[in-house]
């Protein structure tokens, strides 16, 4: 994401992500001096600082400044920026939780929340539940504070009257698009339509529309500009996910930083492979069903998987529809009445973001 | 705790149980209207709504209300009532995650969460692990949607300035309370410091003082009588929890609805097995340092543990605590500066609390 920063100012990524960062890490110091009898609360925070630190492109809160920017050149006041911190604080504890849903070792290449805690407690004989607990406590702790943030003294009865729907609506899809995942993970099926749900509710609202939205919101946009970013959200979302996806299988284990076999061992229902599963000839359906959601799926297993990606045209399906959604955002971009520095940014987010290796 | 509907008006308590019953229900209505493209939506708010039905005395709603009626004599508005539903929406959240971190089979005699959710999907091979994480997201939307409560039209700044912190400092006490309660499980210790502080962040506070001082702050409490009101509520928590303590090793299962074994099995760190291992002979620590945290504790060795209770004097010097904690609690009453109705209703609630069977 770094080609991102040659962007135009005022829309400066890497002075975002910066004050975002900034923000996270002083809320995390006033919790603390907030609560000078729980000395204990230092473990979280801390645990909390280190996940903020290990990494993240911060692309929530990005979002959020830009959908400011599209409707206003004032310079953003304090409650946007804590808005912005917010969705980087809400998405510590979706990954936090996701990763001890999925049992998950490492995040950003460190040991995942629950695996670092389990290790603090190695001795005890139940040092895996302990670990796996506290991590429990500490995406708990990452959520309520998500909603602290916008305990701004600047922030008034009109915008809150904004914010709270957004971000309730935020919540409850993207938990509900966990909950599609994980009870659709380990059955794959030929119809993309629970794949396709998911990525809408796990991804292309939770990750683009709503965090855009919200910025735009605060600075008072009308429901025509909000309806307009929505519908280069949408579609950029689940561009955004396609590639991911298809990352999962064929990525740079090196840029990625996650191994290409994850997806296909956890049998993660994708539109790619139900492509292929509606396309597949019956010894590639037996292929598929035997290798995918496989714990035990090797490098040999993951290379007869991708051929039948290959040669059932799935995986050129999918970089096809990612070029569509792609075509999409941009239509309704070029459609929409925003700020113009605003429109240039979005299709160069676009760009970088559906056409990316990590 | 039925002896409390013959208290005196307006403070009824089974009447604002049913008010804030009507504000819990109807709020799940809401959720689901406002989702009409999430229909999997519905599994959840059909889970809190089994599962708020199935029981509990609304003690936090009803302590919010009675803070409210502590400082005026004016009706409560929407968003107290609100507050109070807030208050009791946290805590399903706060119980639906205890019973999957302490592994609980079931609650108010029905199935946990998520073992009613690992039923579902039995025949899957994960069936468990399916369970286990559609109930954390269940907590994780019963947590985020006790906030969203608060988004309540009639709801002044100058109020929620008073609420986010109140709420704020009630999440990180109860969630760090749970925290040492768990660090602290299975290694029981003489010194009973840690207990009382597991008390003070897990109960006295989380139960009793920050609901109170939630509905009194609402009200408009000056800083002297919201410090009366905790004069009030510190004690009186750790009686409850002293009380509770005691019913978990000494009381009747038909009563309380929990086994006597629970606790003694799970090796829970309590004021009263601190106080009889610090008084315990050489013999006696070894009974209960072989007994106590064993999960295959039989009822002969609950009985030997009694025994050694009962004549290391921790027993009595329990109830003697109880007792001293409650003459604090009506001392601070009396010298606080509050409506009189209400001051005759939390000195009844003090004495049903305390001496309780259930």
């Amino acid at each position: 994401m770094t080609t991102l920063s040659a962007s135009p100012a005022p829309l400066d990524p890497a002075a975002i992500r910066t004050t975002v960062e900034t923000q996270l890490y002083d809320f995390l110091d006033e919790q603390e001096q907030a609560a000078p009898d729980l000395p204990e609360l230092t473990l979280f925070t801390g645990l909390l600082r280190d996940f903020l630190t290990a990494g993240g492109k911060r692309i929530r809160p990005l979002l959020c400044v830009t959908g400011w920017y599209a409707i206003t050149d004032r310079p953003p006041p304090p409650v946007l920026w804590r808005a912005a911190a917010s969705l980087e604080m809400f998405h510590a504890f979706a990954l936090i939780h996701d990763d001890i849903m999925d049992n998950s070792d490492t995040r950003h290449g460190h040991p995942t929340a629950h695996r670092a805690l389990a290790t603090r407690h190695t001795g005890r004989p139940d040092a895996e539940s302990v670990g796996t607990n506290t991590a429990m406590l500490l995406g708990d702790l990452a959520m309520g504070w998500s909603y602290e943030f916008l305990h701004s003294p600047d922030i008034t009865p009109a915008q809150l009257k904004v914010v709270w729907p957004l971000l309730n609506a935020l919540r409850t899809e993207t938990l509900v698009g966990q909950y599609l995942d994980l009870a659709a993970t380990g059955t794959p099926t030929a119809d993309p339509e629970i794949a396709w749900r998911i990525i809408r509710y796990k991804t292309a609202k939770y990750t683009v529309e709503r965090p855009l939205l919200l910025g735009a919101a605060l600075a008072g946009a009308t429901g025509r500009q909000l309806q307009a970013l929505s519908g280069y959200a949408l579609p950029l979302g689940e561009a955004f996910q396609l590639r991911d996806d298809l990352l999962g299988v064929y990525g740079d284990p090196e840029l990625t930083g996650k191994s290409v076999l994850d997806d296909l061992r956890e049998g993660k229902q994708t539109v790619l492979v139900a492509m292929a599963l509606a396309r597949a000839s019956a010894t590639q359906q037996r292929t598929l069903r035997s290798r995918f959601g496989n714990p035990n799926l090797t490098d040999t297993h993951a290379a007869e998987i991708r051929a039948v990606l290959a040669a059932t045209g799935a995986r050129a399906a999918t970089e096809r529809l990612i070029s569509d959604k792609y075509d999409e955002a941009i239509d309704a971009l070029d459609a929409a009445d925003l700020l113009p520095v605003c429109s240039a940014w979005l299709r160069h987010f676009a760009h970088t973001i559906t056409s990316r290796t990590a």
